[in-house]
């Protein structure tokens, strides 16, 4: 089994995928499954399905593959979804309630303790099961509550400040969607999500098809 | 300059964060920008910034750089942002609300004309200034006015059929957000985005960094 620290990234973004597909397999009564299966499954290539398990403390059996359970746990337990680690957002917008409102997100490794605006309508209102709290309390929640994860969910203008609240609060890791290169020290991680980036890709490949085919 | 079917991914992926930064300097009452100040706001190098610089039409001026006027337009031009694709939403849940009222969707080239849902609850309803239709209308809906772009923020057991609803009324590129592989014919364009698989990234990462400081 590699160590933890070499799984490349791409190979980590697959892993919640693979779950999917195997809680998927599991509803409809299958208990095995071959890694050719799982690769259908997830649009990749046989081989990369091959290589990707091995990541995984797991044997599969010749002729039958692997046996779903045991692989849900592997995974699991290698993306540390057995231990979540807690998180904060900023933003109780349309996207970020669409974040707070995934089912799913716990199966991610992250659980939103609370969330954080400016507007006195969010306020005081619990959405999606999660407190939306006046952003001036932000930085000392964190503290008490020694929360490493932010969210930040919040219009581009107020991503920079918003950043550094969290990071004076002790965040270590944040999940950026506004559409700025955020200046924080460099032991922070900061993981940027262009979220509309995917859409002037789609256009343009669109346009080029469509020129190709004039 | 290059032809635009030569433009790799990850440049298209920064121009709409150029032009995020053109506006935010115009709004400064800033005239004209350096490589180097354009790649700072980006973080990225600026021989990276200056390479991205060369798919487009316009001369910057030694010591003084890009009239932002210009290359605002250039970037526009380059994008289509200046005539926009038609595009349906199937899926008006919170990730679609979220999509359907981001303010600057228009900007990245695409304009969504109708949403489709199930839930009577949101049917024959307005949400952000796109209608939400019954899905049983969607096929027809695309023929109709010959839209070519689909976005899927359905859940995921619905997405196979959806997709291929869309691409029966002629839908040519896809952008989906449910965590499976579509299975569509060839020529079908479809940009996938995994929402969450930024977010196993992110806490690996943090694990990862937290045990090496143990």
């Amino acid at each position: 089994m590699a160590s933890k620290t070499s799984i490349p990234e791409p190979v980590l973004r697959r892993f919640p995928r693979y779950i999917h597909c195997l809680h998927h397999l599991r509803s409809r009564d299958v208990d095995t499954v071959s890694t050719s299966m799982l690769a259908e499954q997830l649009g990749v290539a046989t081989a990369v399905a091959k290589k990707d398990m091995q990541y995984l403390n797991v044997e599969g059996k010749n002729r039958v593959g692997y046996d779903i359970v045991q692989l849900i746990h592997a995974i699991e337990e290698l993306l540390g979804w057995n231990n979540p680690d807690e998180a904060v957002l900023a933003g109780a917008g349309n996207l970020g309630c669409a974040i707070m409102g995934y089912d799913r997100l716990q199966n991610y490794g992250v659980h939103i303790v609370s969330a954080f605006d400016t507007d006195p309508g969010k306020t005081g209102t619990n959405i999606c099961g999660v407190e939306v709290l006046d952003i001036s309390h932000m930085t000392s929640l964190i503290k008490r509550l020694h929360i490493r994860i932010g969210i930040i969910t919040a219009p581009a203008k107020h991503a920079q400040a918003i950043a550094e609240a969290m990071v004076d609060g002790g965040i270590m890791a944040i999940w950026n969607f506004a559409p700025v290169a955020l200046k924080l020290p460099p032991h922070i991680i900061v993981q940027d999500t262009q979220l509309y980036a995917s859409l002037s890709v789609l256009s343009q490949k669109l346009k080029e098809r469509l020129d190709a085919s004039t």
